[in-house]
Parts: structure tokens; C-alpha cells; sequence
């Protein structure tokens, strides 16, 4: 795909470890464009310094600047890019199939994501003075939760096609793919997700997928 | 306001202390939208249910169901309403504004509730071990982090009105509001957020924010 006008007027913030940027890649990927990519370390707290924070206080990754406005959070990002490029869309046509889409996304983005990220593994490390065995423990439990509510939901969904909704990725798969990845790191057993191992068999035939794997972006190490 | 056709359709899973109820009753309140209630004991464990896992089956509340179809996770159940019943508008008009509103929401509900809910409460008293004290702190922690970047934002924003964005509540307020209520029962000093409190109290001038409130409900205790 070739280079939207679009995207000369983007810069995206990325590190190839993180989750979300890895959500963003693959939004961009589905859309066709390509902004500049700046990579901040995150082992190396180069969120944290006072460049970056002036822009995303949070000091998180990804962000993506647009017109000289910052947008923050990878799911803000998301609608954006969807509001902004409406083809191919990232949510259903109709409301409740974008609600369930959004719904899915998330349990990733709202009950799975949060309790694993690497401020909170620091925290449980100290002050809190967890081992790594704790550590995976603690990540192994919600990540598990969380991919059960949605294999439940997606075995049960008559929506379900090749993806989470239908035959095209949405904000749901989008989502997933990356968790699927960060619970395999965590040593989760996931033969009790078979409809999830399908869909991401699915989307990895796809190169937009493909292409915003961590291990396949410039800064991977 | 007089009950709209649509919300004889809808029923609405509720518990007054969820703060992710809070935002769905002060989204539904705002749309002018009555449908009705289900009181779902979180602290007697109603969510675990069978019955109510049939639809939901993360075992959370809020939940809504309209048309037969279930939502779960609030955010997806906001935007949902925001689609079926566009006025007002719970978002701004513009995409970067929206982009700004969404990524102020997602603060609260990918960055701070997560960490604060009460599944996680329970994991780190049982099986990590950890006292009131320290459950209290690391609140305090995760909700004086996010709470700082909202801050930080709003206070540098040009679109900073009454409410986060402009003079009418938008996602962000409804994320904003019942996280100021969990602030303050972590004890959470709020003098260094001069906006937000400035904001919350724009918020409870409107019976949408204040009829919505824990102790408001029907189901308080």
C-alpha cells in the first residue's frame, strides 16, 4: 500500500516491546498509512523525560501527534484513525455490532492490559516485593480471566466469522492479537481458547497484522 | 425529564457502589433515558451468577440489554448510547476533540479503575498477602498518577471549558466524576488537581451527575 498524504502530517510514537503500540501499528497498517515512526525506549525511560511528558504527560507509549495536537491512549488513537479514514472501517456498521466490538476490546484494554503493564510489574516488584513467579502468577490470572470472558462470548456470538466480529479485523482483533502474544510470555496454557488461536491464525495471514510484530519492527532487539 | 419509548427496550445491571455504573447512570441521565433497573449485589457476589454470567460473562457490572442483544464494559454501553440517541452529544464534534475526550476517559478506565476495582482488592489481600494500608496505597498510587496527567492536560488545554472539553459534559467528565468519589475514599489528598475539582463541581450543578451518584441509587445501603 502506498503512503497516504495523510501520513506526512503524522508522527507515531512507538517502542516494538509495547502492547499498545502494537494495537496503533496495526490500526495504521489497516489503514494504509505511514507516519513517521519515533522510537522511545521504554527500558530506558525515555517516556520519561521532559520532551515526551509535554506532549503525553503520561509518559506511555504509543501517541500519536496529528496536526500538532498529541493523542494519547491507543484506543483514542484507534477511533481517530477510524473517524479520520473510514476505509477499511475498524467497527461494525451497526451499533450493537459495534458495541460488542468495543466491548471486547475492552476487556482487553480496560481488565486484561492494566494489571500487566510494566509500571505495575515494577510496583508489585517494589515497593510491594513480589518474585518473578509471583509476577507471572498475578499476570497468568488476568490475563486468563479476561481471554475466558472472550472466548465465552465469541463461541457463543452469531456474529463470529473469521474474526471476533464478521470476516474483517475490528477494534476487538486488533486488541487480542497483541494480548495473545503477552500470554504466551506469561506462560498461560491457551488450548482452553481455541476460537481465539483461530482467530489469530486469521489475522496473522494478514501482513498488516504481520508487519506491527514487535519482533518485525525497526527498533526490535 | 420524561422516559423515552427507546428505554421501555432496555434494561440496565446496576450496583450503587460500581463506579462503572456511575458512568452509565450519569450517561443515561444525560440522554434522558429511564430503562429499567437491575440491582445486582456486587458484595453478596450476585455478578458470579450463572443467570447473569449467561450474558455477561466477565461477571461485571454494568451491563445493559437492549433489544435481546447484552453490553458489557461501560465504555461500550456509553458509546452505544451515544449512537442510538445523539443528542447531546456525549463526544465533540471534531475528531481531534474527540480523540482529546477519549483519551482523558481511557485514563481513568485503561489506567487507574482497572488497578483499583474490587477483583484486584481481593487478589492482593488473598493470595498476595497485603494489608488495608497497603491496598489503600497503592489506590492512592495509581489514582494520584492518573489523576496528575488529566490534571496536567486539562490545565494546558485550549478546549478546557466547565468540562474537560468545552461547557457540556462529555466521555471524559463521566470517567472523571465517579473517580473523584474512589480518590477521596483512598485518601487521596486532591489539592494538587485545582481543575478537576473545579470541574466536579461544574458536574454536580446537573441532576444527570448528582441523581446518578452511589448514594442516590435505590440499592444504596
Amino acid at each position: 500500500m502506498s503512503s497516504s498524504p495523510l501520513s506526512a502530517t503524522m508522527k507515531h510514537y512507538t517502542y516494538f516491546r509495547s502492547s499498545a503500540a502494537f494495537r496503533t501499528r496495526i490500526a495504521l497498517n489497516l489503514k494504509g498509512l505511514k507516519p513517521e515512526q519515533v522510537f522511545v525506549h521504554l527500558r530506558k525511560g525515555e517516556q520519561g523525560t521532559e520532551g515526551y511528558r509535554a506532549f503525553n504527560p503520561q509518559g506511555l507509549i504509543p501517541a500519536l501527534v496529528h496536526y500538532g495536537r498529541a493523542i494519547g491512549q491507543s484506543l483514542a488513537i484507534i477511533e481517530y484513525l477510524d473517524e479520520i479514514v473510514p476505509e477499511p472501517p475498524l467497527l461494525p456498521a451497526d451499533p450493537l455490532g459495534r458495541a460488542y466490538a468495543r466491548q471486547l476490546a475492552y476487556i482487553v484494554a480496560c481488565e486484561i492490559h492494566p494489571l500487566g503493564n510494566m509500571r505495575v510489574q515494577n510496583y508489585l516488584r517494589d515497593p510491594l516485593g513480589h518474585s518473578d513467579a509471583e509476577l507471572l502468577a498475578w499476570s497468568r490470572h488476568w490475563i486468563g480471566l479476561g481471554l475466558l470472558a472472550i472466548e465465552t462470548l465469541v463461541s457463543g456470538a452469531a456474529q463470529t466469522g473469521r474474526f471476533c466480529h464478521g470476516d474483517q479485523p475490528t477494534l476487538a482483533d486488533i486488541c487480542l492479537i497483541p494480548q495473545m502474544g503477552n500470554a504466551r510470555r506469561a506462560e498461560l496454557d491457551l488450548t482452553p481458547y481455541p476460537n481465539l488461536l483461530r482467530i489469530e491464525q486469521a489475522a496473522f495471514e494478514l501482513s498488516a497484522f504481520t508487519d506491527a510484530m514487535p519482533k518485525n519492527q525497526p527498533d526490535a532487539e
